[in-house]
């Protein structure tokens, strides 16, 4: 069972000014759900993005990537789930053009204006007969769709639409509402693949200025999560400010209320991000790992990371198991060289479990037993180096892991 | 059901003159087995070993490589399973030196010439009271046990013992035996931690040339292995050559058969590394990743590693499923910055499945689906980079893996 959040409420999600939704089904690979979700956006919003790292990055990334490049302002987003568009070579990137074009024909702008995103299965092309009729079907219902209708249309194998918002009263002088939504439930599906994540707000803020947050919002909220250590193709994290709001504009991001903003939109990417782990594929644990006093950020990420993916530790936490040391065997190959072990602390939860790197004297399995047995667990690890800490949010390894990527296909 | 090649007889597996076994029943950590083994060297034996790089690295390891960098001659070697003595702090080296000191009495060498090996649960002290008795034991066995009986009792949760044997006729003007045995069926254990390699021979070669080879051996086999990705605290492997043979001695490594004797070292360490693979934690596959045309060695290295180590990859191999976009994600988030994707080529078996980083125009999925049904696979990327190529040898991850390391403890 994953460890979902309640689902959000449609009226809990606030429309953005200056951004109209609308969805369809393309019938792209499954009948009878919304495959295909298109946003239009206001002249003069401003947007950014952050790409996958994958080198084989797929089609869609090529485009989005070109098309925010060239700067002439983004108008509109489209989105299609059950076929990747990725390892499909020159035909993929066809295809990703000729969908921007039809986009922009119907919505009246450049094909340049458009970005295009495929989640789904790797090395099949796109079923553009039916994906044209679809994006049609969309631009037609534009404006009619909630957040939730939006969230819900990007969906593979996720079992619920995440969805986050919030208000900020009195910010800069006005109302800012900012709402995003995410899909993903590991960061490649047997066949539907991808993270991908949307953040809008209609606070005005200067292309500038949402370029350098991009990527800190990002490393703070969908680089900070795994869920088998498959990067996708196809990752993409959007940032979209229509400047529609009555709060001051952000133009340099030292203004008095930039700061609060930002965070803002951080605990929304955050929220989005962790909604993607708590619903990862076989999840019934969501485990965050904190690493404490390392040298870089970095290290602590580095550390984190191998103790995320190491599939010892993600079938004791399935198993409820205090099987501890294979925590520390995983600090101890994550590739720091010059770690003194002699100086590393292991906390699962408030138990002390290992003081500079041996078995706490005080420690008893018991105490162990019983943070394990918890949905939601936290382990600190502290590696005494230096200043500098992060956390990564992941879940366990369970049998429905392997049934939902083995069974998929069969 | 793991993909093993049938169980080695005893018969087959040649005597190594002077070299002594003996084993015993220490009750570590279950009752009616053998979890002790002794080996005792004649005089003027040469030995070198590889380590683990863990940083958490286990108290018999640092032992050693303390007592292999004395080089006063090693003498003895003692393994126990059923605890690995890491995590074990300043206690856990006192006891690898009791256990170093207790053999050394009983075969009348120094402790220094003693090499101690554990493998099994991490952050447990060794039973010292249960240990020092069956070595006790083991010693008046001394010359009793034959290899098979080593490799029984070095086991831990593999399902069968793992032995190599082969004999070189004519070598040297000579006839060379050599004998290893291995242990291991997933880098760390849910409680049974750990790979361990022994390889003998009676061959004359001296400590600089053997010290040589180690860690070439080492690269070519031991370290082209992966199950789950978690390196061991405690992973050795250990090359002895007792000099008794009849053939001219290797003492540059540049004598007329000092390659054949490399070459038939390496093999049998390649057998005893793919025996760990083919005995893995629920394996039900064994599959062969081939990198060519890379850079680098190390760069193939990285690529296969990426292959070998996803999930989702693993999964597919399990199901039988060709869904084989997962291997190129996996060769495209493999870290190499500047891969061309459209120059990448990728083949199940013999069939071409990608071709310049897209879908083949021919392949066919029924293809892909007759090779995926075999246990024994090969998957051959070539990357379009250079002349350097490598192979890593692995397992699919199945429902067993999750259930032997989910529910040990349970």
């Amino acid at each position: 069972m994953p460890v979902n959040l309640p689902l959000p409420l449609a009226e809990t999600l606030q429309p953005i000014a200056g951004l109209q939704l609308g969805h369809a089904q393309a019938h792209i690979r499954k009948p009878n759900r919304n495959d295909v979700l298109l946003i239009q956006l206001a002249p003069n919003s401003s947007v950014a993005g952050v790409f996958t790292t994958n080198r084989f990055c797929a089609a869609p990334v090529q485009l989005c990537k070109s098309h925010l490049a060239t700067a002439q302002g983004i108008r509109a987003l489209v989105v299609n789930t059950g076929c990747a568009n990725a390892g499909t070579g020159e035909q993929g990137l066809a295809d990703a053009q000729a969908t921007a074009a039809h986009v922009a024909k119907l919505l009246g702008c450049q094909p340049t204006q458009v970005l295009v995103f495929s989640t789904g299965v790797i090395l099949e092309n796109l079923p553009m007969d039916r994906l044209l009729p679809g994006i049609t079907t969309a631009a037609k219902t534009m404006g009619q769709s909630s957040w939730l209708d939006a969230a819900t249309a990007i969906m593979t194998t996720d079992t619920q639409p995440k969805a986050s918002s919030m208000v900020l009263e009195a910010c800069g002088g006005g109302r800012i509402a900012i709402t995003g939504i995410s899909k993903g439930a590991g960061m490649i599906r047997p066949n539907m693949a991808t993270m991908l994540g949307f953040l809008a707000t209609d606070a005005h803020i200067a292309q500038p200025v949402l370029n350098s947050w991009v990527q800190s919002l990002a490393n703070a909220s969908f680089n900070r999560i795994t869920i088998d250590g498959d990067t996708s193709t196809n990752d993409s994290f959007i940032v979209m400010a229509t400047g529609q709001s009555s709060a001051a504009p952000v133009l340099t991001g030292q203004e008095p209320h930039a700061q609060a903003l930002y965070q803002a939109l951080k605990s929304q990417a955050v929220a989005l991000a962790q909604a993607i782990v708590r619903d990862g594929e076989g999840a019934t644990k969501f485990i965050s790992i904190v690493v404490e006093a390392a040298k870089t950020e970095e290290e602590a990420a580095q550390v984190a990371y191998a103790i995320a993916h190491s599939p010892l530790v993600k079938t004791a936490f399935f198993a409820s198991d205090p099987n501890l040391g294979r925590i520390l065997a995983a600090v101890g190959y994550a590739g720091i060289a010059d770690l003194d072990s002699n100086q590393v602390q292991l906390f699962l939860g408030d138990v002390h479990v290992a003081k500079n790197g041996g078995r706490h004297p005080n420690y008893q399995e018991a105490q162990g037993q019983a943070v394990m047995q918890q949905s939601e667990i936290t382990v600190r690890v502290q590696l005494g180096r230096g200043p500098c800490s992060t956390t990564v949010w992941t879940t366990d390894l369970s049998h429905d892991y392997v049934s939902i990527n083995a069974d998929y296909r069969s």
